[in-house]
């Protein structure tokens, strides 16, 4: 069965997947880099986003690795909530943004970009966006048939992986708690009070400092 | 230097130390014995209620138990909050009342109950209780004076131990997550952002599915 999946959602110890102040040069708010300090140093990292740093070297390769590598396996298409696209927020005055990966974005595959506003499909290297305004369920059959027999990644933010959830269209939600409060921001856990019924839930702690949890669906989707 | 120290303060993923609905027969609330139910079989706690269970037995000997075991260690005092102590709420209407340990409290040494309405000292068993009405610096002063060089241990609930945290005495605090999401209770982490900063931490998952976080601070004490 095709897989809804969600990998390397970071959060803090106080359940916030983002700080406050979101913006163009502040994407995390104040929260900063903080939230994926553990990622940036994984081979999986370093080879996505394409150069050896001096520093990093060809990457990690311990358990923080492990996990970021599984993030592109076997994937077929993304979902994605419109502020991870960009920016931009309303009706679309500037058509000419082709997101924040440049002329090659790392997901070679189609990705649903959900927003109220609809626009026609753009094509940047492999990835080809389509932007459409549909509910989870929707865009979760749209994002299925574009994947062809392959699973479905849901690539947030935090309210969309929230109104996946509760939804129940998850199958697969690897969440990375950061040692850090940050007091403020959007919260994951926000009306998934109980959450934890509908999965099995497997826990690795990192010598990076940060929690793996890996919820799997116990049983099968709803309808599916 | 003596420590002020926190153990086995149990939360839920999305942060809450209890649920709603606080009572007499509902210690945690809606949240009932789960975020209890990795102490309960621990080898520490089975000898501290006094009897082996059948079920149970001698307990469980594993990282869960290493770290109930560490709760009393080096202890010479106590501080809790009222609502540890007993139910009762505003002037003390039921004086007959003796807390839930019963005639041979675990305490084995004084113990400050925080409240704004004073009354004698208590003898139970070798445990004195003090009801005393002080904030947290002036409870830590005399805590630390009836402990006779040992360490204090603030045993909660969640609201005192977050006062003790925003007042910066605390030394050693070990929290540990429960994988269940409550939606609604009392939140630790309310107004401590940055608290990370303060301590260094270390992080422990345990096969139980809880994870142990263990901040000891990094400095020394304001004023210390």
């Amino acid at each position: 069965m095709v897989k809804l999946r969600v990998h390397n959602l970071a959060v803090s110890l106080d359940g916030f997947a983002t700080g406050e102040g979101q913006a163009l040069e502040t994407p995390f708010g104040h929260a900063g880099g903080r939230l994926m300090e553990w990622f940036l140093p994984t081979q999986a990292f370093v080879e996505m986003s394409g150069h050896e740093d001096e520093a990093l070297g060809a990457g990690t390769t311990g358990v923080d690795n492990a996990f970021a590598a599984a993030t592109g396996r076997g994937i077929g298409a993304e979902i994605m909530g419109r502020r991870k696209f960009g920016p931009q927020q309303g009706p679309w005055e500037d058509e000419s943004w082709r997101g924040w990966w440049g002329e090659e974005p790392p997901f070679h595959s189609p990705v649903v970009v959900l927003t109220h506003h609809e626009r026609p499909e753009l094509e940047v290297g492999e990835t080809t966006f389509l932007f459409r305004s549909l509910p989870p369920v929707e865009a979760l059959e749209l994002a299925t048939e574009l994947a062809g027999g392959l699973d479905v990644r849901l690539g947030g933010g935090a309210t969309v992986v929230r109104d996946f959830l509760a939804a129940d269209l998850v199958d697969h939600l690897h969440i990375v708690v950061v040692p850090i409060v940050l007091g403020r921001g959007v919260r994951v856990w926000d009306g998934l009070e109980g959450l934890e019924e509908r999965f099995d839930v497997e826990v690795t702690a990192s010598p990076s400092g940060v929690v793996h949890y890996v919820f799997s669906r116990s049983g099968s989707r709803p309808g599916a």
